[in-house]
């Protein structure tokens, strides 16, 4: 997903070179705009429609009685990040990138749609790539609510919004798709295991630690008490819009759809998301299977997304066969990690940490395996530079906003739930409540 | 929306005034042709999801006594939209428009796709074009069925449905899309905030005056007694549908993307409309936070629907600030809307009448802040004369079938609800009913 | 859907021998290609969404008991379903198709991305068109998992999905799809009624016939119980949702969108698909209204789908007239299906085999009436020998599961539901259970 055409780039350098060009100079320059324009069209709703996705599943996730703040945060999200990107977030990524960062300018669009000549060897509209970017930067957001539902307040949940998505999420963004100084030490991150999944995780992490588990999830004798999810099928149809959103998320990350070898390329992604994702749903059902002896849905939805999330950072060269592998690793690993996490008494409500940040560093090293051009300790610094950024710069944001309106629900709040303190109304006000106990 | 290509056209048009052709010249008309009609077709599907929008939407904000009836209504007039525009519709709007309206004609495609020779110079499919108006006709139709919900009886609700989507809709939109008299005097309504979402409002206000409100809605002591919705859940994935869907609905509206003048257009488009969702779901939260004290999920999802009705008539010209200032507006005015209808005692169960009418008329009137060549007079004839052609022939569509069949269910039937009275079922047999004496 | 570009194919042969190609040989071979393996990769998301339009659709027309189970199922039976056409199902249906089924391989991309020369003649990339075949096996596989809900064992049912998708779909594909037999005799299936939905409805009908209906359904006075599904809502989303992934089903089955010809198929596919299943929801409301006195949404919904069933094996031929028509014939006959099934004792929990297979064979039997290149008596034996061919496959599987493993819950089990017995958790904890004793 860098600013260069990595497609369409590729092969013009290439085609100077070796002289290949006659056979592929058919598309002509206005037709590669008008196709990479729609690339980025087609890609960025499909990612858009992952901020539903997001929303069904920790709704179906969350218990009834904060169900429709779920709800309001993803939505509330969605467009601050959207206003953030725009105010500053897209400016500070890519533009004038010196060493580690943009400029804090508004974006505007690079051309008008008026009958002036348009630039068309600029290789695609700029509003098309503005749109597509700006729909990333809402799914790192998307990631942190799911990890902190339940017993975070409202608005300083918006507030961390703000910063992640105008600031922090931008700077880490331009080390490696604003050409920055990851990238020239050939760190690769295709579609964002790492730049989009990892950072929603750190600042996910970071934030349940400095929150706390929600009241009751971790006994004092050790013991870890599940809390169901209310709506498993909205869990489920969570998942699924994810998985579709996903086909935009890696495949317009091409960044081009201007020539056959783009054509290509996109459809070798196509197959490898979908195949990571299914690696990860039947590496869930079965370890479930062994290790629990009963199957558990929301393992096996958070294995389609382990797999979706490891195949991101290289979704092009792998064979269909590695991409199954890579995804059920992933599965494998979110089995693994959510009772851990249990056992570090982080209290992750949708199991976002194990998914996103987990298999976002798996997906990031793993690249690697079936990309040669890139070195395994670029992969690592990447990792644990941007590790180490945001989560340093997600706690100290917590932090100030701990210490000035604080983070946490009052008891009494938490007890009744978020839906009915801070909006003042329910989800599903005339189902049954058998277990609002909980 | 207009029958003429916008984009390709004005573009033609100018290069051969202004010798600027030879830039753009590159995309064959062939190409031209197909990618023209893809637009229609990727716009197409995506407003036809809008359908499953504002089902979700409606059937979370009615009671669940009256959810499966919601369903049937949406799935109906979906149905009934696509055969009425079939059968007159859509030649009443398109086809001979002399004066105020077409001809009573069954609309055929224009070209057949046998290897005849395909005429590629009318620009795109007829087949694509038909696709992408047919499923505007529903959205209109859509917006009715929300605010008239829980004690209109459904058959006399299809026949309106086939008045409105066969004669109503076509007449008034051959007046601007047909190239009627208020295109002659330059009114603008790019995607419709107009001709599709004032005309759904109108219908809908007609409706609901003489429909009357809920049982129990308003006390004779002059309170509003708040009927909450029965999944908060299902209205917010129908919100996000709509929000996806409706990049198809503004961004194929420019109606061409054969060429780069078309494709910043379209990604302009996009990034509008994103922009003034986002800018309505911000203003909502901060408005009734402002007021209340409390956030309102179902005003944020208003919000966002407001601030897409708001910039739906004029999404290519105003620039992402502009847009999400204008959605903003939207979403402020929607706040401020609902409680004054309430006033009025006039019963919109899902808030449709602020959303489509209001944000319309808003959307409409706003065009010439942005768009020079659009006068401020022209845009509000327009409102008016729509306004009031819409209102007056619905209202005798619904005098007429309030005086033979009836249009309001029994008060019995109301108390139980119209999924048992109508349909014989429950939508959610095993959930509890805590709230069914509501 | 066949392998040979059925658009650009035929256009090629046919200006070869018409001397026409030069108004139409303005598209390029290289915008072909990618405009060809764009409708294959847009077709092939909007099928991959379908998968979860049939979990929504199927958790919804369930008991609460039974719902997580559903959703895991639907989830999991994609995910096998990629694997296994991966594994050996797509090589199996496509290559070196000598008699009645090709080769047991692992299917590999034909072209790679990288920069070298990429033989564009071939007219679509190859991962693209594996990744629309595969999602279509994954479809008939959906069909099964609805009708034999609530009472069959979790893993049994997966090791058929893996026969099925990996083996017996694809031998049957062959024989039409591969060129094979049913081909050369003029068969026609367009998209698949009788190749994907009919095969999955002689599957799930055989399934039934084996594994017996749920305990109660049917008493020993011959009285049939309505077992009424937990969440019509979301029965209506998923309809929705397999609706609009229909225009990916039939319209990217065209499979070619690199030329007018192609652009002006795939714009009437999809108004016709579009308008079967309008003539399918009309004629069940109709139906129902006049047989029982009160229309069934749940009829409604399967009429919709047995529109889309019916329309299937010939989208391209008919005009709009005849599509409504061919629908809607489509959904009097499921609403004739449905009590005839019951009389037969056969439990088929959400009317999959009147939508899939009675209307599968009807879509299939009406082929000749719109296109006249297609004999009666081609259309019959394909329908007779795939059915022939899938319930004999499909039986044996299922009798090797049933006297291995065994296939049916313990009574216990299906009294409590397979959600605790298989799975151990609860699809909505919280939710009344008012009528779970159903």
């Amino acid at each position: 997903m860098k600013k260069l055409l990595r497609g369409t780039g590729l092969f013009l350098v290439l085609s100077a070179f070796m002289g290949v060009s006659a056979a592929h100079a058919e598309v002509s320059e206005e037709t590669a705009y008008i196709l990479n324009t729609l690339l980025f069209l087609i890609g960025g709703f499909l990612v858009m429609w992952m901020a539903a996705g997001f929303c069904m599943l920790e709704a179906g996730l969350v218990r009834t009685k904060n169900v429709a703040t779920m709800c309001l945060k993803n939505i509330g999200l969605f467009a601050i990040a959207g206003i953030m990107y725009w105010a500053i977030g897209y400016n500070l990524m890519y533009m004038d990138v010196t060493s580690y960062m943009g400029t804090f300018e508004w974006w505007t669009a690079g051309e008008t749609a008026a009958a002036e000549a348009i630039d068309t060897s600029g290789g695609y509209a700029s509003a098309s790539d503005w749109f597509f970017q700006m729909v990333f930067v809402a799914t790192a957001a998307s990631i942190v609510s799911g990890t902190l539902a339940e017993r975070i307040k409202l608005f300083p949940f918006f507030i961390f919004v703000v910063v992640l998505t105008g600031v922090i999420y931008p700077i880490q963004g331009s080390w490696e798709w604003g050409a920055g100084w990851l990238d020239q030490m050939d760190f690769s991150d295709f579609a964002g295991s790492t730049l989009v999944h990892s950072t929603g995780g750190w600042a996910a992490l970071t934030g349940a630690i400095l929150l706390g588990a929600r009241k009751g999830k971790y006994a004092a004798d050790g013991s870890v008490r599940p809390i169901p999810g209310s709506s498993l099928p909205l869990a489920t149809l969570g998942t699924f819009i994810l998985w579709l959103g996903w086909f935009g998320f890696n495949g317009a990350s091409q960044l081009a759809l201007g020539s056959a070898i783009d054509a290509v390329a996109v459809s070798q992604i196509f197959a490898n998301t979908n195949m990571a994702a299914a690696g990860g749903v039947v590496a869930a059902i079965l370890m479930t299977k062994l290790l629990y002896k009963k199957v558990d849905l929301t393992m096996a939805l958070n294995g389609a997304l382990a797999g979706l999330v490891s195949i991101t950072a290289e979704p092009l060269t792998p064979t269909i066969g590695q991409a199954i592998l890579i995804g059920g690793l992933g599965g494998v690993l979110v089995v693994l990690a959510v009772p851990l996490l249990d056992k570090l008494k982080i209290d992750d409500v949708v199991g976002a940490i194990p998914v996103h940040l987990v298999c976002g560093i798996w997906g990031t090293l793993a690249v690697p395996i079936t990309n040669d051009a890139v070195p395994f300790m670029a992969q690592l610094t990447g990792v644990v530079a941007i590790g180490a950024f945001v989560s340093i710069a997600s706690a100290v944001v917590w932090l100030v906003l701990k210490y000035t309106m604080g983070i946490r629900m009052s008891e009494e709040d938490e007890d009744r739930g978020s839906d009915l303190a801070e909006l003042g109304l329910e989800a599903y006000p005339e189902f049954g409540h058998g277990s609002q106990k909980l």
